[in-house]
């Protein structure tokens, strides 16, 4: 079971990639900090100062203003990849594998999850378009 | 069952009220219009121009500033509450009821419905803390 997000944003796929990867851009609209330059095949620290939290993912491949890969959380996959689309606009989409439908709680970790995703990718659209860095801390769990 | 999102925005009760129900305003980050000016009792008809779709609100009760409940859809009801928090902010949560357990498809239901709610409350706060009005033609189903 997955969930899958997407957002059309009026960027290169170029700008969008490396607001994931480079540390100094991801604290714009998603984590607050990012431990060091996304790569294949290392593990990355990210902290959200906010909720005094942090938490590990292990990149898995990397392709340059294509295609990012890592796993996070309980054996969760997550592959976010960049589509050049026309007028210089970029599809954003976001896939996160690994749910598990015997699970209790599966419906709450789903609409969580996709509560998270939405939330990030308008952030991210607010961040390259209009160059805002203040929404990301506004949703409410 | 339902769902709940919650946003907390930096503006007062009044502005993030009347954005809803002033057709005038809610073109800036939600549908892209509003046949009224909603009060209780009204039957509003919502216009999204980029999808061609158009769709009808029953308007339940309003308490100026503070609540807004409305039915839509398949016998779901839907209420938005404005809670002022310090320093000018204000909580914004939506719930919406009327989930049947029993569909199908109800996970997609819930997921789509998370989906729309955490976006439409994302470019509100885009809206009304930054004047910006381009974030909702974003997502892409």
């Amino acid at each position: 079971m997955k969930t899958i997000t997407k957002m059309q944003i009026k960027t290169t796929a170029h700008e969008a990639f490396e607001a994931f990867i480079d540390p100094k851009k991801i604290g714009n609209f998603w984590f607050s900090s990012s431990s060091e330059r996304w790569q294949e095949g290392k593990t990355i620290r990210l902290r959200y100062e906010e909720y005094n939290a942090e938490g590990e993912i292990q990149v898995i491949e990397l392709i340059q203003d294509q295609k990012i890969v890592f796993k996070w959380g309980k054996e969760h996959t997550v592959s976010i990849t960049f589509n050049p689309q026309e007028q210089n606009s970029t599809l954003v989409e976001v896939v996160e594998e690994g749910f598990v439908v015997s699970e209790e709680d599966l419906i709450a970790q789903l609409i969580d999850n996709k509560e998270g995703w939405v939330f990030m990718l308008t952030c991210l659209k607010g961040y390259l378009e209009f160059g805002i860095n203040e929404l990301r801390g506004g949703l409410v769990h």
